[in-house]
């Protein structure tokens, strides 16, 4: 089918090759004029402006945004709404906090818009192995966009989730418990790598991932990443986080469901990009205050 | 190759029957007698004893030994360092804390019996499967016992890891890691099943696991676990440990090494077998002291 697609950073373009190779027509726009020529090459039509990309829609028009979460999201959707009509559908590819996709899509409803959200999991492997993708919104909306929505996930990798932000929101859970999940096994290597024994990391990544409970795609990342260099020097260990860790955490206090696992393993990125800790320094003052304990990381233990 | 089997249960059973698949000679032996005789359906030649398990077999031995960790392994490769010979090798198949391993491997080499490792993960499903196999000992031995190693492994899942220990290490890590991903899982689904929306968590694992980032063999058993009862009122929640979590702690406390992951997952384990906490108590009781605040769950927040 015939849709728009506005953001083509390293996932949006990834997207509309996938689009591409599906078949359908795909009229793009980004800010940056070289990401449009990037998509051109791949067959899509270029457009100037929003404007210019929803003229050359048919309606009723589908639009897909995946652009960053927050300003930039509402200031696409936000300009789509007023440019589209009647019947009209914007699909929110990215990662937005499902309670902005809640009030946007019922903005949208005010112009006769439908909003999906579109909860998209994959990653830069999503061109080859497909977009997982977790939808929310008008069922019937869903329906008509289905076509294109098939094309880019995989087998069995696509669930209408249920009303206006659902999608959104399991995603945002699946990322919760992705930092958990990336937490565990960076322990369990770490320690691994401080064993008393000279253990071949990669090898141990590879075993784990034949027959063992706890294999999985990440730890098949596991193995890329310690082929390449085995002692990570190359890696620097500050982790960043990019919002829905920490909405995660916060949705768990509203609903005060106890998830310190989740929690912790945010925190943990916090502390790693910290170059020193306000808080380690008053402890370390305190212990120096009432024991006369010595400074420094070779006071040890 | 012919080996003698101690230990059928569970695990050890489903073990002899993968070997017998594999066309290997089983001598069996387990203190309980029925357990011996399923052995022997399986086409198992059943020893009513160590010692007549030990004479059955050809020098050089192996004897793969399948009991619960900490007395009953103790107790088992005991007596089997007394009855075999210079040259025989014992399996350790169990999760044996690695440093008694070490200990163990030291006296057996007194009489000229080597003791391998194997750390062993697949569960139930091994059967079909194949076991993870992780080995640690003389190199020697382990390559003695590859025929049977093999059979029990599927490809790419069995590795020699290094020196003795080194094989129950490197499990009890897997282990450790295991105990991180189960309760980032379990946090997660515990807030979408709290969640404002009402979402079919068999459907989500499903879907997760096809090109989402948290795809994992454990999140495939999530598809059973929720198909069955997506509720789970009929499951208790209160989770049992078998020793590898908590000495993957004890290890990241002598190796200096944080891991607050999977030191937490193991503590809310804990938590999870209390009726009441004490600790929970003292705190309602200071907040009654110093605020006059209600005791019960009814005063929420």
């Amino acid at each position: 089918m015939e849709l728009g697609f506005v953001g083509l950073g390293k996932m949006g373009l990834n997207m509309v090759r996938r689009l591409r190779g599906g078949g359908h027509a795909i009229v793009a726009f980004d800010r940056n004029g070289d990401a449009v020529k990037e998509a051109e090459k791949e067959g899509a039509t270029a457009a100037a402006s929003l404007d210019e990309l929803v003229d050359r829609l048919k309606a009723p028009r589908v639009v897909w945004v995946m652009v960053p979460a927050g300003p930039a999201t509402e200031e696409v959707v936000g300009a789509l709404v007023s440019l589209l009509e009647d019947g009209d559908v914007i699909v929110d590819g990215g990662n937005s906090n499902y309670k902005d996709t809640i009030r946007r899509h019922d903005e949208a409803a005010k112009a006769g818009v439908r909003l999906l959200d579109a909860g998209t999991s994959g990653g830069v492997w999503g061109l080859k192995n497909g977009y997982c993708l977790m939808v929310g919104g008008e069922k019937d909306a869903y329906d008509a966009v289905t076509p294109v929505l098939k094309t880019l996930a995989p087998e069995n990798g696509l669930l209408y989730c249920g009303p206006s932000g659902s999608g959104h929101y399991v995603k945002m859970i699946h990322n919760g418990i992705e930092y958990g999940m990336l937490q565990a096994y960076a322990e369990g290597f770490e320690i691994l790598n401080a064993s008393r024994y000279d253990l071949d990391l990669a090898a141990i990544s590879k075993l784990w991932n034949h027959g063992s409970v706890v294999r999985s795609w990440l730890l098949e990342l596991c193995e890329n990443v310690f082929a390449k260099d085995a002692s990570l020097e190359s890696v620097d260990d500050a982790v960043a986080d990019s919002g829905e860790g920490r909405w995660t955490i916060q949705e768990a206090m509203e609903l005060d469901v106890p998830a310190p696992v989740l929690t912790l393993s945010l925190l943990t990125r916090f502390r790693s990009r910290q170059d020193t800790s306000f808080g380690g320094k008053v402890i370390a003052a305190l212990r120096n205050e009432f024991g006369g304990h010595a400074f420094g990381k070779a006071s040890g233990r």
